[in-house]
């Protein structure tokens, strides 16, 4: 049973341990028309700037993420211990993202909490967290305002944009909308648009927070936050980002007390621990507000590929970024097919583009785990980028 | 959002519409020990019992179904109007399970809330709901109550037992306990043991139940009831009742308002609102400690057939019982696969087993919906029997 736990979401967000802010200078119009001033950005920056400022690399974080993609101990402008990235395996000194070759930025994406503008943000107009009155969100949003940032470095062209999941959908977007700035984009475990079913799961996940009598209606800060009910969320979250196979590898029916089923509602199975435990660690880190918006982002993510007279398709015509697409066999969050539905179209469009669909079991998560062909291929592709 | 209802579950559950009632004549000693005095069935037949006895089907249903397997106005036995039964598709004058030959029984499974004893029956040593005072119900339980009520109307051998998902494991605990008296089995889109993933989705639907403040440990009856809880759990089965392609035909990226996108957590997509109204329907008709035991009867279910000396592979390696395994082929729920497990076990201890995939987008319930192929394959199976 999941306890009700005591979290420390600060009310006003903290950028993560090392990141620097950036307040973005003009007025941020959303694509729902709304505006916001001073909307500011965290961000980490991996590795050294060249003096052509022409070796940056721009990656972009998941759902519940955060700007240290990768520690900054063995980095080249490295001097210390330091907390692990979430995307270690990838990013650092010899690693396929080369930080000894590339700066790379990574920047807390708008809507979240770990220091960039987002719901739980105070309102300077009130003194009191956004809550609701804050903008939704878009991954269009999202990408404007990294590319005020990227402009704010005095980057007038990135070797590279590289994300998965989520960051996927930036990466696209960031192909589609600024062409001109991206040398290479590599969308990994990602989609063009979000499918029913995964919008189902994330509505599905809303509920459970909106239904939570401590979200009132998103009002909760200074109070008890909705833990129960994002807890329940992150759990079905994570189902999702699993797969059957690896649920049964990682857990099968093997019971938690190893001699006998409980025969009540406390915890039988070890998949049931797994769950609990990473719903209880969520609410202790992310805020019930933010997961309503970025999930809405997601959502809300569609390229319209089949409207020749989109957006994306306008500009995936005449493109002269170099893609490489990524997708796992096991991943059915954003199965392969949706990937194929992109590259067939950037190949119809005329674009140059590598298209690897990895076998691997682990799920959707598996872009953020050890993969020795993944590391291959992305480390190739950027080699020659 | 979610809106609370005024649900109406009876705290004395009522049978449904039709049904008989039957209260086992002896203590009912379940798997976990525990003891039940007086338990009853609800239960409904339909044709009309040979004077041999020797015409009998039982139909086993799904986890919140209930007796009405059929409406008993096409009935031999019918007399008039009656509301629709949950596999008329498939029971009636002419239907594959033929009403004009067949005397079909279905009963209302042990712990659930429509006539049989469950966690919401009033405990005639308290005078009060039994909550979770009621004894955690497995597959094997239920299946001990159909049989006393299967000897109770004097018949020594069913020509067959069917039922799809848990319906599905039910049948297969028929076979292996009381094979003599299985002339033929048919399991229908199930498993012989629920996956880690299974038991995921259920637990995360649990949670999302005992998460309510309303659920008090179980001890809400003459109160407010967990709707919300029992409402998102409802949505979360949901979605692994369809598929990722019914979902995409269902519904796709649709709007619920057609014109725009509505920048609020409103409902946005017609995906979010089938779901909700999913979830706000099945609070009117269930209770929501009821889901709790259904759901672990399911996750407690494991046939073990890996086991030589379990007592199924006991059962099936010298049973006469003929079997006909069905599955679907986007059934992501009880995947081909754990019916080709199953299929391969029965085949390997001699059994008379037919096994038939059919290609099907509906997903896990694909098995109350119309489909001619099925339709075909059980017709000719049962007139074979």
């Amino acid at each position: 049973m999941i306890q009700q736990t005591d979290t420390d979401i600060p009310a006003q967000p903290e950028p993560a341990n090392g990141a620097r802010l950036f307040v973005l200078p003009e007025p941020l119009v959303f694509r729902s028309g709304a505006v916001l001033d001073h909307a500011q950005l965290a961000y980490e920056t991996f590795g050294t700037l060249s003096p052509a400022r022409d070796n940056a690399v721009l990656i972009c974080h998941a759902l519940t993420g955060d700007s240290h993609a990768a520690n900054h101990t063995t980095d080249s402008a490295g001097t210390g211990a330091d907390r692990p990235g979430w995307w270690d395996e990838y990013v650092g000194l010899g690693k396929p993202v080369d930080t000894d070759r590339f700066f790379v930025i990574c920047s807390n994406i708008l809507g979240s909490c770990y220091g960039s503008t987002g719901p739980a943000s105070v309102n300077p107009a009130t003194g009191r967290s956004y809550g609701l009155d804050f903008p939704v969100v878009t991954i269009s949003d999202m990408v404007a305002a990294q590319h005020a940032l990227v402009s704010h470095l005095g980057i007038p062209r990135l070797r590279a944009v590289l994300g998965g999941s989520l960051g996927g959908m930036q990466v696209l977007e960031w192909a589609a909308r600024y062409p001109h700035m991206v040398e290479a984009a590599v969308p990994i475990a990602t989609t063009t648009r979000h499918s029913a079913q995964a919008i189902a799961f994330n509505e599905v996940a809303r509920q459970s927070v909106i239904s939570d009598p401590n979200w009132k209606h998103g009002d909760y800060y200074g109070g008890a936050a909705p833990d129960l009910g994002l807890a329940v969320a992150r759990m079905i979250g994570h189902i999702t980002y699993l797969s059957d196979e690896s649920m049964h590898v990682k857990f099968g029916r093997n019971l938690q007390d190893r001699e006998r089923l409980s025969f009540n509602f406390e915890t039988d199975f070890q998949v049931e621990s797994y769950l609990h435990h990473q719903g209880r660690k969520f609410v202790q880190r992310f805020d019930a507000n933010c997961f309503l918006y970025v999930t809405k982002a997601a959502d809300y993510f569609d390229m319209e590929l089949d409207n020749p007279q989109g957006y994306a398709a306008q500009a995936f015509a005449r493109t002269h970024t170099r893609f490489l697409v990524v997708s796992f066999t096991s991943d059915w969050l954003y199965p392969t097919y949706q990937s194929r539905e992109l590259v067939a179209h950037l190949q119809g469009a005329g674009a140059e583009v590598s298209f690897c669909e990895i076998t691997e079991k682990w799920g959707h998560d598996a872009f953020l785990l050890p993969n020795e062909r993944f590391s291959d291929i992305l480390g190739g592709f950027l080699r020659h980028v």
